[in-house]
Order: C-alpha cells, then structure tokens, then sequence
C-alpha cells in the first residue's frame, strides 16, 4: 500500500490515525501548495484532486480520509480507534458525523472562502459573502458540541477514537487560520490540552517519511 | 429497537435504506414542523434534536442517519447496502462522502438558510447571505460528481449502495425548496430516473407505520 500524502488538515488526520494505530505505510508527498494535485498525475490517482489518497496493493485507489481510516481499521482491528464491536462502532460514527457535519465542515469550507480564496478560488466554486457567518456556526456549533460532551475524557467517554483526532486536527488548523476557538470552553477546552498532549499529536505535523 | 421518525430528508434516507434491506423496526414520529424534536421529551432521546434517531434494545440511542445503517448493515449484512468486503465498504463510504461533503450538505444547509429560515431561524445558528452561494456550490459540486461518475448505473459501478439512496433522496427534496438540479446531466439525469422507478422512492415517502 502507498500514502499520497499532503500538508493539509484531511492528510494530518489520517497521519495521527497512523500513528495511534502504530501502522506504517509507505508515502508519497504531493505538493498542494503549488496546485501538484490538480495536475494530471495525481488525477489520474484521484480523481477529486483531493488528498489523503490510499493505493491498494492491487494497484486501486481510495479516498476519502474517513474512507481510509474505516478500511485501515478493518484491516487491523487493534488499537480500535472506530471501535470493537458494532455498538462501539456505531457510536463512534454517531460523535465523528457530529463533529464533521456541525463544526469540522464549517472550518473547512469558510477557509477555502477566506484566508484560503487565494489558493482555492482557481479549484473549487468559493462563497466569500458565506466566510464570516459560516465561521460563526462553526464556533457556535463547537459551544453546542461542548454542551453534550459527556464526563468521559473523550467524546465517547472513556474510548479515544478517531472522532477525537477529527475535531483535534481540525481545530489546531482553525488556530492558525483566523479560526481560533475558545479555548474557555468547560469540556472541550481541557479536552484539547489532553489531545494536544499525545505524541502522535506532534507527529502528525511532518509528512510521512 | 425503535425508529424515531419524520418529515425530512435524513430520516427518508434510513426510510429507503430500511425498504432496501427489507427491515422492518417499529417506529415512532416526531412532528418536527411543530417543533416536537426541540422539546424536552426528545431531546432525553437526542440531545441533539435531529431525527432520525434509533432506540436499541439496552435503552440506548444512537443518531446521525449514516451511523444507524452503518450498525443496521453490521447487524443484517445481506442485501449489502455498504458492502460485502472491506474493499467494497471502503468504495461505497469514499462515494457516500464525496455525495454529502460535496453536494447533499450544500444543499442541507442552504435549505436551512432560505426556504427553511422560517422554520430553524430560532433552532439553530443561520447565514442567510451564504443561501445562494451554497445552492450554486451544490450544483456546482453535482456537475463534478457528474463526470466522475462511471460506466455501471449505480456510484459504485454495479453494485446499488446506501450512497446512491442518499444522494437520490437529498436532490428529490432539493427539487421542491427551490434546488432543482439540472436533469440533462448525462449520468446522473438517467441515474436519477433508474432511482425514482425503485419502489422503495415512493415507499419511502411516507412515514414508518
């Protein structure tokens, strides 16, 4: 198998993944900062343009970082990070949609329409006017969030999961990306400091080798 | 177990979902045009307010439509709306995400944003100057999955899975709040009409007994 791997929050996940499940992969670096995965190349491995991408060993491709991360952990099941059995499982995709759909999501789209316009204004359809209020619902969805974060240390309580290491990565991008979060709030602020704490959160910064 | 049920898109899909896998679980509704989902005695079942919602047979609840065919598929893994393997799994959750991150989403929240602001303007947080924006985005986003869509009817190629059900069931509901998609696409105009001929289109359309 073989990592197309990139400086960007969807690849950073899936890197962290990596290292919480102790798996390594081999990889392969695509520069999206000079647009190298809208090049032919990389299209002709996905499609979208859009990275993580995983290359099977039957030469087939798959993206989609929670796509990739759902097949790693069927592949090997230990440390579950989605979880062991079908309830765990279904818990965990209950709290990671929740943490996409509500507030990873709004960071992402209101970057490509604000500080990352620039870059992205030549790929994708931008909404620039939606930037500012899609940023509000982020953090106010983020507040929501914290209300119903349980007692457990994690989202769902005492298991780490990949719903954490989600909304952890996508947070620190908010950080440097005019998307600084309240780092006040009761759960998800302490949260954030025991997430920030774990080695595979300062890994996931490089590149696969 | 129990289906919490009702008017809106995301609880058609499990609808359809359940049509296809040939389930049947009992069912209670909840009458979200008044409100009832934001009112007390469903938000013990649903902190969150959103339907769908399951009730397993430990008293537990589990949300978010994705997460509850996820373990519904786990539980009855045949006809397989997901997969058989853990490649064709991996396949249809890549295309089940590029679906929802892409178009569906857009859609959702436009939805929520104009023709819906009446009804979730004191729900939940809204950006009514991104409507228009995210309803061309959605659109924008559908001529893409257009083109990338293969040879065989269905997103996976032959195999009809629980991606097809969500992106069929969020653009027949675009198609009456002012987000009608363009029927001339060339794979997903047929694609649409082969979705609509499934008894389970129109069987989904009403609520659970």
């Amino acid at each position: 198998m073989l990592i197309y791997d990139a400086h960007s929050p969807a690849p950073r996940c899936l890197r962290m993944f990596l290292l919480e499940k102790r798996l390594e992969i081999p990889a392969v670096r695509v520069d999206v900062m000079t647009g190298e995965n809208r090049e032919p190349g990389y299209l002709a491995v996905n499609p979208t343009g859009q990275t993580p991408t995983l290359r099977l060993d039957d030469g087939s491709t798959l993206s989609e970082a929670v796509a990739i991360a759902e097949y790693l952990e069927e592949l090997h099941p230990t440390p579950a990070l989605v979880g062991h059995t079908a309830e765990e499982r279904a818990q965990t995709r209950q709290w990671w949609r929740r943490v996409e759909l509500n507030v990873t999501e709004f960071i992402h789209n209101a970057y490509h329409y604000a500080e990352g316009l620039p870059r992205f204004e030549s790929r994708i359809p931008v909404v620039p006017e939606a930037a500012a209020g899609l940023k509000r619902v982020a953090q106010d969805r983020l507040r929501w969030l914290d209300g119903m974060f349980g007692d457990g240390p994690y989202l769902c309580g005492d298991r780490f999961t990949a719903a954490d290491i989600w909304l952890y990565v996508w947070l620190d991008f908010g950080n440097g990306v005019g998307q600084a979060f309240d780092r006040g709030l009761p759960r998800i602020g302490p949260w954030f400091n025991r997430m920030e704490s774990r080695p595979s959160a300062e890994g996931s910064r490089a590149l696969l080798a």
